[in-house]
């Protein structure tokens, strides 16, 4: 089965957005073992997108269209389909009747011209977009399965998984389990080397290192006829990375830093505050953003204004005019100041020169503080790039350092 | 002139690495007004480079290459070029000279096999890669110019911009223009309907309608022969829009909201401060983002607990009690207790219930409360989506009612 992936939309061909559904939808086919030669983008024009569906199905067995679907005049994909296809447009009235009712939940009124969602090319079958108004369609052109998606990642992502991926596979039923491990703490070489030998080595299993967001992950990937043996082919592998890497890892396949930082917590029964300068709330709203977080995360001073760390926090006046606010002993006021405001037993404290500017600090400079029933910690971090980058690495940074601090783990001076 | 972008990598077929380079160099395209139909990826394997070269020669006037000009076996490009011209490569002494002594001056010996970067297909032209080994290819195949690039975005992009596009434009001289107008309030399909007749009749200018985070934007793109007369196009379709889309509109061009809220506090002297809940601290992240947002944000109280909103912001227990914790009351009391914690001139207070399961209201419920110096304003908005799409959607629609707020307009009830 090869897969190719045409991607639609002028807005990509003019560099305003980057074509991250391919990377998305290629990484999945990977993953499910689905050979994946070719992928071609085109813009919002009709010919162009009816000559570009022709030519993949020319060489794939089956091509994912991502993108034109919405309820505007340039949205083509439709049209383009039945055009390739060599059939006309009908119209859906079930699917005309889930639109309405869509937006009636939402106490509005549907526009006319949104009753283009309810075409579909005659023949096609429709694939329910849980979370959107555009259904995806299915069809026939020559021997290739044609497929369009809708392009908004959030909306396309869970009906590959759940319809796409499983209907190319098909009766394929080999196996191909993968199993992500979650580290923090070195630098992608870093981690390589450790695992040099093991890389050289692989084939099934194979092993491969992506970095994001200041996290390296080691991804092992196995394909056997059943998942047993998938998984009897990855454990000693991953056994092998646990023992070198050690604390490096905090988890594994969806355990994100926030989610095991909350598992961690409740194990102990105890609640989480933070007090956030350079990171502008950005840790309370990475921890918030997982189901249930009120739980143990009881909410954030973000001390934005000099005055505000001394009057919602409680930070000494005498002791930021005598260290400066990016200091170890104000990172550390702020975390116990967090602690006994909020309420919590945790507490982070944080305060940094984000940038572009320097304040007081040079541009990147990040002191994360943590404080526990047990004592508090604290660490100067000098962070590399720009604002956005060192805002990133600083959230980051903070919710291992807490992940560290639960565990009883030295946290190091990397 | 008509030019495609075809790039080389299987790491990019199997998402390991996203085609940032079709998107830099497609925004340069666009800039350059250089037309731009179609991009393609393909991997490191002979006949489907050669194939994808000769597909695009037969649709384009010029076709920029990236990837697969380093040292390696899978580094396919030279020859691939050569076989779809049907030419030899020929070993260009000059440049092997040149490779040398940049190994020379690095202090290392170079392996034997970096000599493939001194070969070249025969009638071809070298370009000057000043930051790296690989030096970019320029050929004639067919009536088409075939630049091969080197894929390190480090180096691709200084040599497109001094050397392929000057080459690519010759002797044009059109400028191409464009203005993005940044609207909220209304859904895509009600935006375009308001524009219909102005899509249907539009050539040059043209526009186009762009939906991302729960704002629409609208494109209006002019090619002329001077920037002069390009920004003159655009003046009267911009003047029309602006008519009718009225205070739906919020800014232009880099005008994010963050920036307009900003903008709009500092004109008036006044300051910001967030009381959020559901949000989790996002608004203040958003804020924070801007360099500079210090001179008029101040903080946030991030009040996720109930007993927080109490101690942190003075929401009266009996207010809860009687109403609940999502409810307009709570919200008018959060916003106006952050306003006189943080002593600001103006203060967001938001409440609701982001999912997945509900918390007194049904999912998506979000009250949104705005208290400034001529008093404090309050809208219940019902979210579509899952919980981390109603956490985006507030966080824009609090920073678009700051700023309703900030100009007096009334909030709607939509």
């Amino acid at each position: 089965m090869i897969v190719e992936i045409l991607a639609i939309g002028t807005e990509l061909l003019l560099g305003q957005i980057v074509n991250s559904n391919a990377t998305q939808i290629g990484e999945r086919l990977a993953d499910a073992g689905l050979e994946h030669y070719q992928q071609t983008v085109v813009g919002d024009n009709d010919a162009r997108i009816v000559a570009a569906i022709t030519a993949a199905c020319s060489r794939a067995d089956a091509v994912i269209i991502t993108g034109g679907l919405g309820p505007t005049q340039d949205d083509l994909t439709r049209e383009a389909m039945a055009r390739a296809a060599g059939v006309e447009l009908v119209f859906d009235e079930e699917q005309a009747d889930r639109l309405r009712e869509r937006w009636k939940l939402r106490g509005r009124v549907m526009p006319d011209s949104n009753l283009q969602q309810a075409e579909r090319p005659a023949g096609s079958t429709l694939i329910a977009n849980p979370k959107g108004t555009a259904p995806g369609i299915r069809m026939r052109i020559g021997d290739t399965w044609v497929i369009a998606l809708p392009g908004v990642p959030a909306e396309m992502i869970p009906m590959l998984e759940t319809n796409v991926i499983p209907f190319l596979r098909g009766d394929d039923r080999s196996v191909v389990a993968s199993r992500l491990i979650r580290t923090w703490g070195e630098s992608e070489s870093a981690v390589a080397e450790m695992l040099g030998d093991l890389y050289d080595a692989s084939s099934n299993p194979t092993i491969a290192f992506l970095a994001s967001g200041g996290e390296i992950k080691v991804r092992i990937t196995a394909k056997a006829a059943t998942q047993v043996e998938a998984t009897e082919l990855i454990a000693p592998v991953e056994t092998t990375i646990r023992d070198r890497l050690g604390t490096l890892i905090f988890g594994a396949d969806g355990d994100t830093i926030e989610v095991v930082v909350l598992k961690a917590l409740e194990e102990r029964g105890w609640t989480l505050g933070t007090a956030e300068s350079a990171t502008g709330g950005l840790v309370a709203g990475r921890i918030t953003s997982v189901p249930g977080s009120s739980r143990a995360f009881r909410g954030s001073i973000v001390a934005y204004a000099t005055d505000v760390k001394e009057s919602a926090l409680g930070v000494p006046a005498d002791m930021i005019a005598a260290y400066g606010v990016v200091s170890e002993p104000v990172g550390v006021a702020m975390a116990e100041g967090a602690r006994s405001v909020l309420g919590t037993d945790v507490a982070l404290g944080l305060t940094g020169s984000a940038g572009p500017d320097p304040q007081e600090q040079p541009v990147g400079t990040i002191v994360i503080a943590v404080a526990t029933p047990d004592g508090t910690r604290v660490r100067t971090f000098r962070m590399p790039g720009d604002r956005e980058r060192v805002r990133t690495f600083a959230t980051t940074a903070s919710l291992q350092l807490i992940r560290l601090s639960l565990q009883g783990v030295e946290w190091g001076t990397g």
